[in-house]
């Protein structure tokens, strides 16, 4: 088990996962550890104009308010499956999240998607200008870079596939497909547009078993894992944005995004048993928080008995 | 010597720096393979929309059109100073440019410093406006980590020393106190300031003297020559806007940026003498190339003599 503290968080602190239990527990035993270096990430030399610390604590969401948390939890996870303690791989965990933050900076402003709001409360854009919230982005890549680099291994490798998955060729070009809507042009463009969001989660599954010293093997069957499960996650997103809009009377609703994420949900977990040596605990953890991310109503136990090596 | 091609560049390719023989010989002798890997690090996956990949070439200045490429000459400058072959040490060179190039995408966007032109081409925000603008920068800053982990040596050093550099701390930093004006506050927000110019520089140097494998004393000593360089260049680009402004009858003119820029590049080089283990000829070349990049009128002859290990 880590060494990290287990105390439990007030639900004014975090949203936890709805989980099974392996989930519920993990949960609630990495998330201080998590918010606290999350905290940590967001101190600055002085010098820095008045506001924009501050600005940069809210975009992360420190402390208490910053979502979910299901990336670094996936990182800190498969670190678990991997036979690692937790506190080892925080930084990558941390550089995961910044770097979600980063792109959803980027995302609301004026020339992207033009959001006034994130989580509830006003986006970085309304707070500090454009001009503020893209070096603040800026600001959250380099610190993400800084923390990959202090990976206890693979720190060269991390920082090499951290830049391709936020890159032209996956997170920043899928952003630049959606904003022109050339997406709908179908072929390599359609695929580069799911790179928007399965990038960062096959990151940080890989980024996980990397920093743990996993093998070639276990890695590019993790990796596929994020990925599937990236897109499981945007598409049970589209499905609640449906139901939504059909609450509304603004669409027809239905089921279909839904079902192809559990679909996918479905080939996530056969490459999670297609990965080898992952632990017993770890493999049944990464399975449950699957079914977290993707909104699956109950946890299953169709999990594949792993060894204890990684 | 460089098992690299000497093959000269016309003009209309690049613009050599005016240089002592030294300086005009290396980077005769290594533009081309400079110029062609810049080329190649611009090349992306399909499905990027229409004209993004074109401004990134033209953003880039490939091929030919990027200006005198000072900082990553200076990476190249110092491997060989530190007794390595260029070829080894080009994609950190690579890695600094693209660098240097996104912050001058940012730099230009209309909410920071609302430039129309750069380098006597469209900006390119005016290519593909500034969501297509942020997304390239993003992508440059992406490929530069793609590029770092590629070092023969120090590869997590390296992307952990260039997040350092381009962020909050550094270039990002000193970006927002430009921005905002905060640097006429004094103290902490003006020494931010200057990171805006020297937090590449000294990188450029500290990168090349560290995927060559240099020792600790030898790093250090070279950040510091950077470091000043990079002030030096600042304040000697200062003074050419100060002669401009004065030739158009807009001020007062005056010799003192460029005064100062001198006796920063005298203490640029007593660093640069500070550096153990720097060969001979290495040691000369970066003077005469500190010489250079300040504008001095003719090469001095004033280094140190060096050892030939590093």
């Amino acid at each position: 088990m880590s060494s990290l503290p287990a105390r439990p968080l007030s639900a004014s602190q975090v949203e936890p996962l709805r989980s099974g239990d392996l989930t519920r527990d993990f949960s609630e035993q990495v998330f201080p550890a998590l918010e606290r270096e999350l905290t940590r990430a967001t101190v600055n030399d002085p010098g820095l104009p008045a506001g924009l610390e501050d600005a940069l604590r809210r975009a992360v969401g420190v402390p208490g308010g910053g979502g979910r948390r299901w990336r670094p939890l996936l990182t800190l996870a498969t670190a678990r499956a991997c036979g690692r303690e937790i506190h080892e791989i925080l930084s990558v965990a941390v550089a995961v999240e910044l770097t979600h933050t980063a792109s959803l900076v980027l995302d609301d402003l004026p020339c992207m998607d033009d959001a006034g709001e994130r989580r509830g409360l006003q986006a970085t854009h309304r707070r500090v200008g454009s001009a503020g919230a893209i070096l603040l982005a800026i600001g959250l890549l380099a610190r993400s870079a800084e923390l990959l680099a202090t990976a206890p291994r693979g720190g060269a490798d991390l920082a090499g596939a951290w830049g391709r998955s936020f890159g032209l060729s996956g997170m920043a070009g899928g952003q630049a497909v959606d904003v022109t809507g050339a997406f709908q042009t179908g072929g390599h463009a359609r695929r580069l547009h799911r790179k928007k969001t399965t990038d960062l989660s096959s990151f940080a599954v890989w980024a996980g078993a990397t920093a743990a010293g996993a093998g070639d093997r276990t890695r590019q069957a993790l990796y596929r894992f994020g990925r599937d499960l990236g897109w499981a996650y945007q598409l049970a997103d589209d499905a609640r944005d449906l139901e939504e809009d059909s609450a509304l009377g603004r669409g027809p609703g239905g089921r279909r995004p839904q079902e192809q994420a559990y679909r996918l949900l479905g080939r996530a977990r056969r490459r999670l048993r297609e990965a080898p040596g992952l632990t017993t605990e770890g493999r049944q953890l990464l399975d449950e928080l699957g079914g977290q991310i993707v909104g699956e109503p109950s946890p299953t136990r169709d999990w594949n008995q792993g060894d204890s090596t990684c």
